[in-house]
């Protein structure tokens, strides 16, 4: 049994037109209208697909076909909010790839022992609202409801007020619920896979992750008369940080990566000497470990580099997430599924958070990995061959199956 | 015969209401509602004062008082739009002088054969329409009325929309006049009239100044999976020209000066390499030999910076004022008005731009300076005590005096 790769590819155009960039990206942050119109077209092919559909409080939406037995379901899913300038495929192709499996299901007339669900999460980029994978955190019980419903965009709009402006603040309980299993296929957003010539990603796990802010108060003041002997420039300091994050990769080494993504100035004119720098730094690796080495190191630098320029600073460490094994069973699935389907294949780390870290809390999870050309995504060049999403849909299909289990 | 200090104060007090910020300061972009006000509320004062009120193409307001003779006036006067978070002093203290010396002409019942001519500038900071000092450029005959007219803020307005939108698209032609003088009192902006208790700088030139863009253009990607290896970080690559261009004020010595005052990421958020970085550079030194030393050095360092993280940029150095000395008669009757006044001063260099600096091409131009506190200024921190004011207002309205001759 196969999945429909045309009718696959017309969803993945449709979908993909909703917040389409001109130069081929996405823009659909999550919970603006662009949000509002992508959900409502996935509602409108879950019903067609004669799914059950409900939403929770934090307007993740659920498309359930029964099973034939009282039994918790198999979930699928992914986000369909994307970054600013991202591209189509990351999250949107999970998704879509889940609601495939189902209207593949239905084209089989195959039923299931367990329960099928599809899952949509809200706001999982943390573009818009801050921390990503929110709606799945909470969820899981690790973000409380009324954090996440105080979380504010940079316009200061909270993150309840959109959900119900768009119409998806629900009444369901966003609690965890009993799961068979939770799968999400997704890009792997990195350039390994490509590099070997490789389909699908069966993924063991997902990295370890610190995100910490550091803001930096210098003394603002004209960028002419002001002699050099009495600045205090925040963004000199900052500057020798981003250096310096850049340094705790090379001098770690290994699999860890520190990117500073995030840096705003204030009052950031051409002749004011630069008073307030914010920035975020975001260290990432396979194991927990290397985040307890790299985080002194920052700690260091940062000190030092404000010493150095005589300025004040906070730097707050605010989010962390531990490696994230992946259940063995489901891996053990998504491996015979990946063989099965008959696309080359390897074992695989995610270095991407995705919300499968926070199911993993609360149901036995497991992912699958396509492709990434270049490596690239976050931006609007994201590409996967269709050959390679062939290979990835089915392999959700069929660990789905095996999970489900044939009535 | 001296100025009226409590009147200057209180004039002071009101216009300084009009963008207040909580913290004391001033918020009141060039061509806002709020800057609309402070216009309408000095030409209230001119027109009370007994000024005839006209206003040219770039919204520049001038008030004239006649004089006994067919003669070119003396004008006096600075710009009342301040930088985001900036003080009650820079610009609106010059515009509120030479109100008061007016005021005090009419006081004293004094004629002087000469016109004396109030004028208040538009959008002299360059925070919300670039250039800097536009509106006396343009009367200068230094920038093009439609190319002014044509500089857009970050929203995509139009200067020229803005104005008339205010109400100040006046229809006197922004063209260089005859003038017997240009006086402007300011702010000094730097620490060196309070570090040597003087209230009074003689100002004879201003410094040269260079002002450059610098745009990279590095491979946005996700933060998480995307190996150091393949990183082409565009503001890892900015961090190195933030603290190249700090080191080459270091290593050239002397009054050169170098600042980093702008920098903008996208797409910024946590979990993406950043993809652009434009950064604006600023340089200055009272030698324009200075700055052709700096040039190479900035242009190696950006080249080197960009090439070691594989990114492109491009590099552009785009206004540029020399060295510019005031009229030696000018400069000599504010020396002696200074002396006059009673205030300890000294001569001075400004190390900022100002419209004098435009002003000077088209009629002999001087400056006279009062201490900013601790050197700050573009922050809400701005501060000159009120005995220093005074020293300078007498200063104004004395050379002023001299200049345009008592009937």
């Amino acid at each position: 049994m196969k999945i429909d790769l045309e009718r696959l590819e017309k969803s993945m155009d449709e979908l993909g037109r909703v917040g389409a960039t001109e130069r081929g990206g996405l823009t659909r942050l999550a919970l603006t209208d662009e949000d509002r119109r992508g959900r409502d077209l996935l509602v409108h092919w879950m019903r067609e697909a004669g799914l059950r559909v409900t939403v929770d409080q934090m307007g993740n939406i659920f498309g359930e076909r029964a099973g034939t037995a009282a039994l918790p379901p198999v979930m699928m899913g992914s986000h369909a909010d994307s970054v600013p300038t991202g591209g189509k495929y990351d999250g949107q192709l999970g998704v879509l790839c889940g609601l495939e499996a189902i209207r593949s299901l239905n084209d089989h007339k195959v039923r299931t022992r367990h329960p099928v669900t599809l899952v949509v999460f809200t706001n999982e980029e943390g573009a818009r609202f801050q921390p990503a994978m929110i709606a799945s955190g909470v969820m899981a019980g690790k973000i409380a409801l009324e954090d996440a419903y105080n979380a504010r965009d940079k316009d200061g709009l909270r993150l309840v007020d959109e959900l119900e402006r768009i119409g998806y603040l629900g009444s369901e309980p966003c609690v965890p619920r009993p799961l068979r299993a939770y799968l999400e296929l997704h890009i792997e957003q990195g350039p390994f896979l490509e590099e070997e010539g490789l389909s699908v990603g069966v993924v063991e796990g997902i990295v370890a992750i610190a995100w910490s802010r550091l803001t930096i108060h210098g003394v603002q003041d004209h960028a002419g008369p002001t002699p050099m002997r009495i600045r205090h420039d925040a963004l000199v300091a900052a500057a020798e940080v981003v250096t310096g994050v850049r340094r705790i990769a090379r001098d770690i080494g290994g699999d860890l990566v520190t990117t500073v993504g995030n840096l705003t100035v204030h009052p950031n004119i051409v002749n004011a000497i630069p008073g307030k720098v914010t920035l975020s730094i975001d260290i990432r690796d396979p194991k927990s470990e290397t985040l307890d080495r790299a985080r002194p190191m920052l700690d260091a630098l940062v000190r030092e580099a404000c010493e150095r320029e005589g300025v004040r600073y906070e730097l707050e460490h605010y989010w962390r997430m531990p490696y994230t094994p992946f259940a063995p069973e489901v891996v053990a699935a998504v491996e015979r599924a990946a063989e099965a389907s008959g696309g080359a294949w390897r074992r695989i780390r995610s270095g991407a958070g995705h919300d499968a870290q926070y199911m993993a809390a609360i149901a036995p999870a497991g992912m699958i990995f396509v492709p990434s050309h270049d490596g690239r995504s976050h931006c609007e060049e994201e590409f996967t061959a269709i050959a390679d999403i062939e290979a990835g849909a089915n392999t959700l299909f069929l660990a789905m199956l095996d999970l489900a289990g044939k009535a």
